[in-house]
């Protein structure tokens, strides 16, 4: 529960070294097509779960935000975030999502990237989302894909000679904790189906809007490994809204 | 392209031993999760897309429909639902889903059950159905799961001793023609990834209101394979609305 990987040094170098840690959102593969999916910040008071390096806190930022607030569980990751910090109106705060409470309607649009999958209760979380917004707010999220977390070791299948053969999905009704590896290291993650994410939305009261399954970008389909991620669906992205 | 396999006599008959056959929508492991989708049917003009048996059709009917059209493409497939017709107000034309044509607002629901799949251009079709139904009109569908029909045998992984060991998935973000084993004949399919049933349905100007991965229902849980059904996803639903 609340596990703070992230600030185990080991865990966190490797971190560091990805192309998403070292080149930002440029270096996301997912970017594009989380960025259409974003609101108009312009004028809008932001809030970011799971903020990590702040990315996406800066992109609002610089796309008009009064304000922006980015909530990470680790320490090292908002270390670098306010290092990397020139924005005046853009803060940082150590929770965890699952703890952090805020008042009725303090915000316009709440932004979650690569983060969700860590929480236990998300539809705890997405109610209290709901009632942080206000009329006509934007929940915009991105979160790694239930056929990607059913398994659990979040790996390919390998043939004996060590050549992929597809991706395995197993227990995938069967939403809760798994143990994967990323980075070389064990991390708690949580699995949940396509609408074990869409249904709390819509329980709550927020209108989907849109959902997307990233494909690797073309003009990155040179790199290592990059072909592969047409074989099967790693992110789940989607954008929803509290009715006006 | 709009293949008829249901008129192939070894093929209707083993479709026609299934459970969902036979014993119409309680022999559906997914109609518990489908009936709370579908809309309220009073004083509705109804089509149904791929109606098969006409089990859906029926129950629009039952539900106080004003009047039911079901549409299939196999003649093997009507005479059976036109045999266990005794709804006056309920009709069945042949037809391919893809030639159909009405003039807009012809109907107030369209539904269709595990047909979407055998579509090729999914996203015209939509697009037609949302001219057709009035405002305020609903489109329930149930379509075969993007992660069961991406690998494309659409059959388990198994050790050598033949266990299942998971379900495959591969060639996700390719999206196109499958060739899959049912009922042990050959029948092509299209898979679709979660945002490509999804997508054409925001584009075309409907608000998605619902979506489910059925759960093998409790009291079928004993049936032989019905356990591994919790092991990966078969089926999406889908309810869309025209807004007012």
């Amino acid at each position: 529960m609340k596990e703070n990987r992230y600030d185990d040094p080991v865990f966190f170098r490797k971190y560091s070294e990805m192309a998403r840690s070292r080149l930002g959102l440029e270096g996301a593969g997912e970017w594009k097509t989380l960025r259409p999916m974003l609101p108009d910040f312009t004028g809008k008071r932001v809030l970011d779960l799971g903020c990590g390096y702040g990315w996406h806190a800066f992109y609002a930022a610089e796309n008009g935000a009064e304000k922006v607030l980015g909530i990470d569980l680790s320490e090292k990751m908002l270390a670098v975030a306010r290092e990397k910090n020139t924005f005046p109106n853009v803060r940082f705060a150590r929770g965890a999502m699952e703890d952090v409470r805020f008042p009725d309607g303090s915000f316009d649009a709440v932004l979650s990237s690569l983060a969700l999958h860590y929480v236990k209760d998300y539809a705890e979380l997405v109610s209290r989302v709901y009632r942080w917004l206000t009329p006509g707010g934007a929940f915009v999220f991105s979160a790694e894909h239930p056929a990607f977390t059913a398994y659990g070791n979040q790996d390919w299948y390998y043939s004996p000679e060590g050549e992929i053969l597809h991706f395995p999905v197993d227990r995938y009704f069967y939403e809760g904790e798994r143990e994967a590896v990323f980075l070389g290291e064990k991390v708690i993650k949580y699995h949940r189906t396509v609408d074990g994410y869409l249904k709390p939305l819509w329980q709550a009261g927020f209108t989907v809007e849109d959902l997307s399954e990233p494909r690797p970008p073309e003009e990155m389909m040179d790199l290592p490994g990059m072909k592969d991620e047409m074989r099967r669906p790693m992110m789940l992205l989607v954008s929803a809204r509290k009715p006006l």
